[in-house]
């Protein structure tokens, strides 16, 4: 047999050659440093046969990242074995740990346990020693194929192994591999020995998983791992984790009292606090300014429709999975509504449009209900119910291009005032072999072309995605990265020739005929929950002066200042500023600390000094650390505030 | 027997003696001028038997309008004398007309009729100048006591009368009443004779409507009229009616385009568009203003809640006609949110709340759903889902008073500044015989004190109705008669002891222990739909610069003005205000109709003289007419009209 190595070349192998004897052929030195292979671009191991004509690369040590798939799946049965000699050690015999599945994930692995008592957060360190030790002893992975019978019988006493074998086909062969006294049923691939394993990896964290995902089968202990090639790397990870943790919104969306979510009132419906409730109508009114700048018509529509609504829509039939059961009303049916269009739809029709009334921009931000499974439910950012900064452009086929262009021109201009400024562009069309979409090739082919042709032109990196379309149309996705280097999903755009025919709406064009008129769909943020909940995460918190629930704390040093801070909180807050005293009895120090708690931008501290001169001494909290300013006149300070909270700096 | 006179004294008559046979014992004079009586203040006829001891009045010539019940019921029994001889007259037997009811209503009467071939619009004249023939004669009304068995024979063709003699009581007498050859099963009364009937009555129209009210039984044809003692009031009422049709909010809802309500959208459920969507917003932003200035905090709540929320506030139970079906979602069942407190309430209990904390006033323009009968739905005043200006004010018992009075003042001031300057209060309390109320009597009778106190405070007119609280506690409904005489139920404020109660809500006093709060539920608008319908015809499309949709349209003369036209569009634009350009080829008086037939407040012409000095020429339709001022410099005008929106002028 022959292989073809990356420079073209053929290497002749013995039948059943595997990357280990393709690397010694080829040199001792990369036999030594090899690690792992690929074929034609997939990971696989040296201990493998390779195919008929493979494209074999070998990856040594010099990139171990490149086979960190293979790493980290090599680590999960280090740490199988590792968990094997722990209880041991508290003397278990060996059968009486059984173990589920334990596959290689994103950044680390994790595998399922039977285990004879539970293991504890605070054992891990000692399976992270175990480990350790196993890897300096650096044992080979062998692989072998073994008949069903054979593997049947080695896992006589393991029940979940013995499904597992049960299930596979009889006719292929079975692969078992081992390090040390530690076999496991495996298809691989994995490292050559414990001893090129990284030792830069740690155990996470353990959690209850049902045996195959089935809640009627036994609950088994999941234990998680992350690895990386180097201490650096895994050291950068714990990092953005911890600094994820420490910007989780839910946990934020507490302590800020943002929102908040109650059984009693419903699963993925959230209450907006009033600190959240500021949050949200200030990016109401932002996004209300640029609309009315842009021409939109704001429009306001039920929470409910007739059902046979979203049977004209399509929406009854091909939205189904998020669809709540309808409301019976007299003889008629009613459903919470899943999206605004076909309510806009409806005011478009409301009367005749000639060529001269459009484009017509109707923008809602409308309230929607759609059903999600209650375990995919994420506080605000997968939720049942959510308020879209929803608009619908309809336009003549020749307004389409500069309208299309005006959307995406707004929604970058969102973005940024957010500080989102890494932003790439997704492009979901259809899949071509899937029945869920409506409407006629010819309109999917024209609306496609469009959008892909408006992206060129933008010069945003997009990439196009087969089968990401909504099911009337295709779309564009904004998806933004965070501070932290997270991406979101945020804005989308997209171009419909459907609804406008489904829905037989029309204008009349220059020449007294009726036409067709194409529609957008655009929410730059999305809904406002899912914006909210990033926001809260990509700012940690500390939100700028306009958007700060509660922006400026005026603290008097003792209590024969509280007055004079009165009149300053009431002068502030005439001019819609959200200006709060703290007259509690707490010394000034405390006073200052609770502020920063709960991340008010804006301290005004005032003493005998300030209040005999109408000043303050400002206290600021900015991204480069706080900054303070004494003796500043009040008024001036009052519309330099104002001025930043109007301008949005 | 005897009956007693209006200054006490008695007199003597004979056995089923007659308000006549009293008004001859008093004098001819009496008895001539006397048209009908009270009995103990209900009305009666002369004709009618007075029981013993019957504190009697006589109505006379002089004060008509006080028995105007009775005759609007005796021209009911005219009018359906003049159909019988209209149909004679194209050559139908008299028994050819059949006759269902015929009560006097408010302002006149009705009748309905089974026709031989049906009465139209153009026939109404005749049937009047019948009318008017019939009165001539000066016809007598008289009075007849018969049997069951004799009024089945009289009205033996009849079989709308033999259903409505067959279901009399048979131990009661069944009297009939007869002017000329017509008579009628009737209890009456009546007035003496034709003679003495007002002439100033019109016939209105005429519907369809079901025999007893019932669908399955035949349409019969309804008859309206009205009548006044005078014919000045006839007139009066007249103009009314034609003001009101000229301000009705669903003909100017459509004319300028502020709502619609589509049946594949659904029943009750108006779709607002732009206009109106604009003019909602204004009132959202003014109240929101209010608010911020009386320290309430905004919050969001989603439009459907769980069905157990509902159980323990009590509304599935007690609210049962206005819910709409439930929801089922997995293994919980939800339902539209008929009520926003429920919600509030939980969110007040998602932390701990000290008495420091207290007042807590949670503000929601939230949407509703309500279950309404599709026969009683109208325009914006009756629908089936509609967004309440809600609050919630959380407050200690001895805040109650100030926090009641607070929201008092501000729903004076919110009905003031739309000129709604007539208010009059009613206190709803609860009807003690009734089981639809939840909590003690003890919490009931403190809530009802404590109003009724407070409103005695505030020197409104105000009454107490009994029966009209909420399910949870005694309400304050603010009444207020606009310029064209109709008064409209508006605001609410409700005192609630019980919700607090049932969803055991507390915060911790000044002593360590736990306290509960006192609620108030307050909607100075009541909801937007039913303010803005109100609004509508109240202002009869003529809103104030503020609250106008479309506020300013700019008319160039000619072509070569509509670039400055657009000048100055922008500039106005950019201040926020709503200013369109008419650049179409219409002549300018043209376009200046055009404005005012969409009700624009402030038109600018442009011509060169403006252009050249950067000035407009200004056309304000205002209350006391259209004023005009020319030459005036743009900049001053931006700035005046600036100032006249933000101040709500």
């Amino acid at each position: 047999m022959h292989v073809v190595l990356p420079d073209g070349k053929q290497l002749e192998l013995p039948q059943g050659g595997t990357a280990l004897d393709a690397a010694k052929a080829i040199g001792p030195r990369l036999a030594q440093d090899a690690l792992a292979a690929t074929v034609g671009g997939e990971l696989t191991d040296l201990m493998t046969p390779l195919p008929e004509g493979a494209q074999l690369g070998i990856i040594t040590k010099k990139k171990p990242e490149d086979a960190a798939a293979v790493f980290r799946h090599s680590l999960g049965h280090v740490m199988s074995q590792a968990v094997g000699e722990f209880y041991r050690q508290k003397g278990y015999p060996a059968e009486a740990v059984k173990r589920g599945v334990g596959p290689a994930i994103e950044n680390g692995w994790y595998q399922d346990f039977d285990l004879p008592e539970p293991l504890k957060e605070e054992d891990l360190p000692e399976i992270e020693r175990l480990m350790r030790e196993i890897i300096g002893r650096n044992l080979d992975f062998s692989r072998r194929e073994v008949s069903k019978q054979e593997a049947l019988q080695q896992f006589a006493a393991d029940p979940y192994k013995h499904e597992l074998i049960e299930a596979l086909p009889d006719d292929q062969p079975i692969t078992f591999y081992t390090q040390g006294d530690y076999t496991d049923l495996c298809r691989g691939p994995h490292f050559p020995r414990t001893g090129a394993l990284p030792t830069s990896f740690k155990l996470m964290s353990t959690s209850g998983a049902y045996w195959r995902g089935n809640e009627n089968n036994p609950i088994l202990q999941r234990v998680y791992g992350v690895a990386f090639a180097t201490q650096k790397e895994l050291d950068e990870y714990l990092e953005r984790l911890e600094e994820a943790k420490r910007r989780d919104h839910r946990r934020l969306g507490k302590e800020l009292e943002l929102f908040t979510i109650d059984p009693l009132v419903g699963k993925g419906l959230p209450l907006w606090l009033p600190n959240g409730t500021v949050l949200r109508d200030e990016l109401t009114r932002f996004l209300r300014e640029q609309q009315f700048a842009r021409h939109y018509q704001g429009v306001i529509t039920p929470n409910i429709g007739n059902l046979e609504l979203y049977k004209t829509s399509g929406h009854y039939q091909n939205y189904s999975d998020s669809n709540f059961s309808p409301i019976t009303v007299d003889d008629e049916q009613y459903m919470l509504k899943p999206m605004n269009c076909p309510h806009h739809v409806r005011i478009y029709a409301s009367k005749p449009r000639s060529y001269r009334d459009l484009p017509v921009r109707l923008a809602e931000f409308g309230t929607v209900y759609r059903y999600e499974q209650s375990g995919e439910l994420n506080g605000l950012t997968r939720v049942r119910g959510f308020t879209q900064d929803d608009a619908h452009i309809f336009c003549r086929p020749d307004q389409l291009k500069k309208e299309f262009l005006d959307t995406l021109d707004l929604t970058v201009l969102v973005l940024r005032t957010f500080g989102m400024t890494e932003v790439r562009l997704r492009v979901g069309t259809r899949d071509p072999e899937s029945t869920k979409y409506v409407g006629s090739d010819e309109n999917w082919d024209t609306a496609e072309q469009q959008i892909i042709e408006a992206v060129n032109e933008v010069g945003l990196p997009f990439t196009v995605e087969p089968g990401d379309a909504a099911f009337y149309g295709p779309k564009l996705d904004f998806v933004v990265r965070d501070v932290i280097g997270r991406e979101w999903q945020l804005g989308t755009i997209q171009v419909d020739y459907n609804l406008p025919e489904r829905f037989d709406i029309s204008y009349v064009g220059e020449d007294g005929q009726e036409h067709r008129p194409v529609m957008i769909h655009r929410a730059p943020f999305g809904s406002l929950e899912r914006f909210v909940g990033i926001l809260i995460e990509h700012y940690g918190g500390d939100f700028p002066l306009w958007l700060a629930p509660r922006q400026i704390m005026v603290i008097p040093i003792a209590d024969r200042h509280n007055e004079y801070g009165q009149q300053l909180v009431d002068e502030l807050r005439d001019l819609g500023l959200r200006a709060e005293l703290n007259d509690s009895t707490s010394r000034m120090n405390a006073k200052i600390r609770d502020a920063e708690l709960h991340k008010i931008p804006v301290m005004l501290v005032v003493g005998d000094q300030e209040q005999a001169g109408r000043q303050v001494s400002v206290r600021e909290r900015g991204a480069a650390g706080t900054s303070e300013r004494k003796g500043v006149p009040f008024d001036d300070l009052k519309a330099e505030l104002l001025e930043r909270y109007q301008t949005r700096a």
